[in-house]
Parts: structure tokens; C-alpha cells; sequence
């Protein structure tokens, strides 16, 4: 670590809280000079801008890759395609770029269509840090300490750019991991995915109800747990639950099917199978704990 | 509030959470003379005699209640029937009686089953308070305090009875609600008891797995909350869905309705009806959150 920062011009896509804390977290470890943000809104940018988190706001997309170190792309999955179409003619040979989606094969297979030869420029990354709030005012330096960040190499992917690409997630803090793409989302789908939909669901089944005040006013500390998800973002679970399609219907699939099972025990009152059933996840829930930081 | 506390001698079955909370908050409002313990192991009880929670362990429980002003009856659900049996014909006249089920429908019909001529004195509770630990050592004397109590009074109970039986959970420091035995069931179907099946559903189904362990390494905070309560007793909740399985088939096959919805939409890439879904979710729980004190 010596007085150079490692990245001099870092352009991020996207300043809320994936991309200000990554952009904060780069400063605060001292690993960069400048940062040039672009965004949907004026106004995020210029609350951006006013937090310190980007020095400048972008104009022309094209122009700032081209002598950029880094590129981080951090807008909803959704948006990638077109910025990635958009940047790829003008990157710099040596401008690495990542991302903060959190799906991988979508994100992927849209880089395979719109960044051509600079392909291998671009390491996949996702960020597994929670997000119930959004927006640049959420983002903060230590966002990433000690969280995981999951990387999904491509085989175009030189070792060094996956190493540089890698050294910028730890500059902020992270743990790094490494899984193929189709793995991550699939791993993601059941321990993410799944939950924020089953969370979503219940809420929207008591929400349409007539006396819905009635059963909300009795919801207490096992409810509000539960449901705590059910407050993330709508248009970002949207693009998440849309871009992992594939995988998140083979998981609640397998979920529905799991239902039905305890619902036949249920009906026909079997009570060792409920209650073997409660066991087996609750020693895994206590063991899961336990191994936590 | 007189020098005089309100009851005299008060008889506790079941002395874990629930009924060791009950004791230590009358006993810290200094509103009970002496607690007499009744358990199934001696050790539970040996401990509740060590921590204050009772005064005396109980061995003839028909004496023991024949001169006792108040009964808490606090085992799992399915113990209360035999012991209503027992206790039922050495009630004395001035005696009350109730339970701290999270079920009432069935401790309803256990109670008209059970208790006789002596139904009258009997007011039925259902006290809203967390339950992740459970046994003598995790009581404490402010376990209500803010809390809500649901009773569920009978048409054979007076007016005193009822009052009697309000008070004594209120000087526990809880606040009372009153709702019909069905009305109870149906509501903490929705919104305690199905969230506990499908927590407990998510995580056996990823436990039974052969990688277990990979997806359990990227669970984080999301599923932190969502599976909470997949932690709580098996024994307890096997119970919970036995005892309120014809209100618990229902909300499940409304909950399975939703789930086939937006399976439908996933599969069709409705992204319009996954985000009013959401947006519907999200605003709900929210001025659900708003509203907790």
C-alpha cells in the first residue's frame, strides 16, 4: 500500500447505494483519484455530488470509459444492456469493468452480446449486501466490510483483470467468492430470491383483504421479522425476479411442492411428520447461526 | 393499588416462558401472595423454584386449586385438556381460570369438554409475546410489558370473571384485546402461524439437500429474518398447526392461490403484475411498521 492510489479514474453507473458505497469505500481506503458518476436522475446526481460520493457527473459515457481504470456498473439488471452497448465501442484496453447485479447469467449473456472483443474487460461481480434502503443518501463507505462480494469469472477473463477486479471489491472491505454464474443464480434464487417473494406474497394476500386492519393489528415480532423483506424496492425485485426466471421457478417449484407435503400432513394430522419436519429446520437454522460472524 | 395484592395464591401449570413471565409480573407488581408450580419435569420445576418464578412446587394439583384464586394454565395446547379433567372438580366458586394457548378454538372445546359446571370461571388468553426462547431460565417479569393479550371470553362467563382474569394480565403490564375464539384462530393463522410453516418450509427444504452447505454459506440477511422463526420449538408448533389446522388449511390454500399467481406471471414474464404485487406488499407493510409502537 504505497501513496499511489491503485485506480485513478473510476466511473460508476448508477450512484444509490451499491455503487456510492463501492465509490466511498474506494476513497475512504485512499485507492482512487477521481470518480465520474452517471445516472437516471439529475437529481440522485446531484445529491450524489453533494455527499462526496462521485467528484463529477458524466456527459458523455463514451468519452470517460476511454481513459477509465475502472467501470462499475450498479443500475438495476435491467438497464446493463444498453450502458454495456453503450461504453463498449470506446473502452480502453486497459479499463476493467464490473457490476452489482444481483443475478449473474442474464448479466452475462447480455455482455456476451453487446461488449464484442472487450469482453474480457468484464468481471462479473455481486455484492451481498442488504438493501432495504436505496439511493445515494443509504450509501456509506463501510457498506461492504466484511460482507461477501461473489465473483462469476468468465473463461475470457485474463487473470489479472479478475485480480484487479478482485483487489477493488477488497479495498472496500469485502470477502471475496468465486462461483460460475449458473451457480450463483441458482444459489441465490433459494436463499434470496425465493424469501423475498414468499415475503411479498404474504403481505399482498393480508393487504387485499377487507379487514386487512384487522389482521395487521395483530402482527407482532415473527410477522415483522418475516416480512421485513417485503418493504425492499418493487421495480428492483421485478428485474430480479424477471432476469432469474429460470431458476427462481425451479425453486419455488420445489417450494410449492414442499407446501403441499406439510399442507397432506396437515390435513390428515400427522404430527410426527410436522413436527420432523419443524426439527430438521430448526437444528439447520440454529447450526446456520452459530457459523455466523 | 392497596397495600393488599389482588390475588392470593396463584397455581401455574406449565412453568416456562409463558407462565414463568405471568408469575414474575404479578409477583413484581406485587399482586400475588404465593405461586404454587405444577410441570412435567422436575428439573424445569427445581429451576423456577431456584430463579423466584414459584413459591412452591405443586404435587396434589386438585388441592392445590381447590383455595386458589387464580390458574394459569400454561403447557402446550394439547396438555390442557387432560389437565382442565383434572383440575375441574375442586375448582372452589371464586376461583378463575386461564391459559396462555396461542390456539382458542380447541382450548375452547377442550375447556366445555372438560370443565363442567365449572366452564363460568374459565376466560381464555392468548398473550402476543414472542417465544424464540422458551423454559423457566428465559422468563422475565417484563415479558408483557406493552404486549397484546387477546381474550377470548365465553358466553357463560360473567362480567366479573372477565374482569378479574383482564386484570391480572394487565398488572403483567399487557394491554387486552377481545375477539371471538374463530375470530383469534383465523387472524394468528394469517399472520403467526402460517409464517411459521413457511419459514420452517424454506429451510427444511434447502437442509435436505445434498450441497446444503453451499447455499446456507450465502444466506445473509434477508434470509436472517425470513427464517427466524424456523428456529422455534417443533414440539410447540406442531401442536399450534394441529390445534388450528382448519383455519391454518385455509390462509395455506389461500397463500397457495398466491403463490400459483405469481408463478403464472414469473412464467408468462409479467413484470407488471410481479411490481403491483410487490408496490401492494411494500405500501402495506410499511403503514404496518409505521404504526408499531
Amino acid at each position: 500500500m504505497g501513496d499511489v492510489p491503485e485506480f485513478g479514474k473510476v466511473v460508476i453507473f448508477g450512484v444509490g447505494l451499491i455503487g456510492g458505497s463501492f465509490a466511498l469505500g474506494l476513497k475512504a481506503a485512499g485507492q482512487v483519484e477521481e470518480v465520474v458518476g452517471f445516472g437516471r436522475s439529475l437529481s440522485s446526481l446531484t445529491q450524489a455530488l453533494d455527499l462526496g460520493i462521485i467528484d463529477r457527473v458524466g456527459f458523455n459515457a463514451g468519452q470517460e470509459v476511454s481513459d477509465a481504470d475502472l467501470v462499475l456498473i450498479a443500475t438495476p439488471v435491467a438497464q446493463m444492456p444498453e450502458i454495456m452497448a453503450r461504453i463498449a465501442p470506446y473502452l480502453g484496453a486497459e479499463t476493467i469493468v464490473t457490476d452489482g447485479g444481483s443475478t449473474k447469467v442474464d448479466v452475462v449473456a447480455a455482455a456476451r452480446a453487446s461488449l464484442g472483443d472487450k469482453l474480457p474487460l468484464f468481471v462479473p461481480a455481486h455484492p451481498i449486501a442488504g438493501a432495504e434502503n436505496s439511493g445515494a443518501a443509504a450509501a456509506r463507505a463501510d457498506l461492504y466490510l466484511g460482507k461477501k462480494v461473489v465473483l462469476t469469472p468468465l473463461p475470457e477473463n485474463t487473470v489479472l483483470n479478475v485480480a484487479r477486479v478482485r483487489s477493488a471489491w477488497e479495498w472496500c472491505g469485502a470477502l471475496i467468492h468465486e462461483l460460475a454464474p449458473e451457480e450463483h443464480d441458482r444459489v441465490f434464487a433459494a436463499v434470496s430470491h425465493l424469501p423475498h417473494l414468499l415475503s411479498f406474497a404474504l403481505v399482498h394476500d393480508l393487504a387485499v383483504r377487507d379487514n386487512s386492519d384487522l389482521f395487521f393489528s395483530f402482527a407482532a415480532s415473527g410477522f415483522r421479522d418475516f416480512t421485513r423483506i417485503a418493504a425492499s424496492h418493487p421495480e428492483m425485485w421485478r428485474d430480479i425476479c424477471l432476469a432469474n426466471r429460470v431458476a427462481l421457478l425451479d425453486e419455488l417449484d420445489r417450494y410449492r411442492a414442499q407446501l403441499d407435503a406439510l399442507r397432506d400432513a396437515l390435513q390428515r394430522g400427522d404430527g410426527a411428520q410436522l413436527e420432523a419436519t419443524f426439527d430438521v429446520a430448526r437444528t439447520a437454522r440454529r447450526a446456520w447461526a452459530a457459523d455466523q460472524p
